[in-house]
């Protein structure tokens, strides 16, 4: 059928065909079909959406645009997770020693951050020498060795993600569930996994503001996934604060390899945990969430886990010793507080704005071309809940550019609400999503 | 502000300003947002529609990419008509001479058939050689020497018309109301003109096939024009069947000037009267509807108006003794016939299929590179309403090309219905939209 046939049937609210979207992508990555005439189909998707065998092939056809890594001379089951990006969400660096220690294979391949979120490769840049950019064929081999890698997104893995979210991001169509939901499965689908687990964070520092949305978005990921032929559990979890205590690329390493050796804060372990959990679950290794999560307690008792992450630290090609010497980690030049103007309780610590003063400090993007600065951030001595004195520390600041710190604290003071009554929290995992529930 | 936070906007449902929208199209035209952009916005605007005043902005930004014809030297009310098009409308050229001769000027600027509609540059150049593409220099000089004008677009008026009506087509998103109108207006009113009677065709033929999307387009447009500082009127009238009895270029003119000499098909001569008589008022060379119609028939019993024809014809570079001698025009070699295949009543001609008839025939243009045959077309003997004995003709086909005619006669005879019962004819005049209502 004609691509301007196809648009108006999208425009007019019909289901397209698989062939028909099968059909658009080829042409399009052929580049028989031009940018305007996908835009158009791209904004007709937006407002008309795509229901969930249209998002599985859509899903599918972006996959097909490029190869999919096999993995199967290794006997281990392949099982991956991914989280929709927040503000110190660095659990990767926990759940993957973890669960390959647990016997999974785990072909991780991540992506940088933009704005207020973080993203996962610079933080393990901050690791000297650390290479993310391997070929397939040397993914491969890491993964052989050691059961785990941590890798960037590459052309070969379905390519047609790339192209369209380029294009989404220029024509206001990137929040739309269906296309982010065919954009993170073609990238995870492409891994060769037989499993994934999806963190979908939900709050002021996520992507997806409401739990009404962001469970949409577990569903139907949960959904496609499942069509697609993988076991696949999701669970929202809470972004209205920071994860853990550090937000800044070296300091969340170092908070990591302290979390591996049972030293992380409660929030992070235990979010870490619960995903873990299911990935063990995914990949048959467990059974139960209950004796899944204390498997993922008795791995880090054992220092497993650590050494694995010490083993791929070193199989991407940097200094396994930083997981004893952080030392070896750049370190700020700087360090200024924000403290409590009044005693009582932490109310609030909203989560973009923190990754917003983050950014300012040069621990992310502001735009695509932006220089990161590995050793700054900050650091929480208090989160929600926790009781504060007047006057003491609830965020350290670490910098390079002073002149930067006037402003960040501005923003962090705002950022920061305190209560004089006892603050209730909420739970952080919020909502699951997944074939079975196990019942929180 | 960025082009994807306006595109955004609209995608959300919101109201575009002034200045966003002639922002876009200043930049879009000068090269700095890019079709994708552009098409993403279309779409969104064809699914979330924009209201009168983004409407009308939107048309005065097309206006302002190219110059407003200055017409100010003369000293007559500037009055043009416009048609939505169908089949076997040929309106133009009688109103035209008729409203030149009243005392306006005409300055007529029109387009190309395509599909099962014809276009009056088409019949006009069935008219040994008249040349529509004159410069507008050129046309200011035809308007002061005979008060009317009929020429092509030209790039040097709403250019941005253009160009948004090529992405339109290629990206499903023509057929929506405000873009219509913004498309329609842009290019009349970059005409100079301080009047404009709209002619909203309705029924099968038409691009509007109901009564209600007809009126929308009209009260539309009524009212853009109406904000942009013009009199407008406009008339919703018939096109299930075609307009008159000749559909094909050469055999639509001699129609015409057949109905200058007072001698046309009813319909035609009614729905050319309506037209003008509301070009006499918008130009206010008339009071009432009733007069301005009694001018119509005495200006035509005067022979002022096939005069004026002439002398346009005359202008634009052609012999006008073609108003006396048909013979200059060219002629097929085969004429047909589709008869009665019973005796009774002419219940239904359908407009869309004799067009689509006609274009097979080579009237009309399946593509835009298609070649147009002058000679060719069909001549209906017999119209809706009227008495049929069995085997009696209905309609006449004209060809140079026998190969096609069998097809041709199919598709005829598929588009007539035959009713053993009197039929009731609908009203020519379905509706109108304008500041003051006449009442039919």
């Amino acid at each position: 059928m004609e691509a301007p046939l196809i648009i108006r049937k999208k425009r007019d609210g019909l289901a397209l065909s698989r062939e028909e979207i099968f059909g658009f992508v080829e042409r399009y990555m052929r580049g028989e079909i031009p940018d305007y005439q996908l835009a158009a189909l791209l904004m007709a998707i937006y407002l008309r959406g795509l229901d969930g065998r249209e998002t599985a092939d859509l899903t599918e056809a972006m996959i097909r645009s490029g190869q999919i890594l096999d993995l199967s001379e290794f006997p281990q089951p392949k099982v991956d997770k991914h989280s929709t990006g927040g503000v110190g969400d660095k659990t990767s660096l926990i759940v993957a020693p973890v669960a390959a220690a647990a016997g999974l294979m785990v072909p991780m391949i991540s992506g940088r951050g933009l704005g207020h979120t973080g993203g996962t490769l610079d933080k393990l840049e901050s690791i000297p020498g650390f290479n993310t950019s391997l070929t397939l064929e040397e993914f491969r081999r890491v993964l052989g060795a050691c059961g785990m890698g941590l890798i960037g997104q590459t052309d070969d893995l379905a390519p047609a993600d790339r192209r369209l979210y380029a294009l989404r991001d220029v024509t206001a169509t990137v929040e739309s569930i269906p296309l982010i939901s065919a954009s993170i499965l073609s990238k995870k689908l492409a891994e060769g996994i037989d499993g994934l687990v999806l963190d979908v964070k939900t709050g002021s520092g996520a992507f997806m503001k409401t739990l009404e949305d962001s469970r949409a978005l577990a569903e139907r990921m949960v959904a496609i996934g499942t069509a697609c032929g993988k076991k696949v559990k999701a669970v929202i979890t809470d972004m209205s604060q920071p994860l853990g205590c550090a937000v800044g690329n070296a300091l969340e390493v170092i908070e990591c390899i302290e979390a591996l050796k049972g030293r992380g804060p409660r929030d992070l372990m235990d979010v870490s945990r619960e995903l873990t959990a299911r990935m063990l679950l995914v990949g048959g290794v467990e059974a139960s969430l209950e004796s899944a999560r204390a498997r993922f307690d008795s791995i880090l008792a054992s220092g497993a886990a650590l050494e694995k992450f010490a083993q791929a630290i070193a199989e991407q090609g940097a200094d396994p010793r930083v997981v004893e010497d952080y030392s070896l980690f750049a370190a700020a030049q700087f360090e200024d507080s924000v403290v409590a103007p009044e005693e009582g309780y932490v109310a609030a610590l909203d989560a973009q704005t923190m990754g917003r003063a983050s950014m300012v400090l040069g621990a992310g993007r502001e735009r695509l071309d932006s220089v990161i600065d590995p050793a700054v951030g900050l650091v929480f001595e208090k989160k929600v809940g926790d009781a504060v004195a007047a006057g003491e520390r609830i965020c350290a600041i670490y910098s390079n550019d002073r002149s930067r710190v006037g402003r960040v604290r501005e923003m962090i003071r705002g950022a920061i609400r305190i209560s004089p009554e006892p603050v209730i929290t909420q739970p952080l995992v919020l909502g699951e999503a997944g074939r079975t529930n196990f019942g929180f």
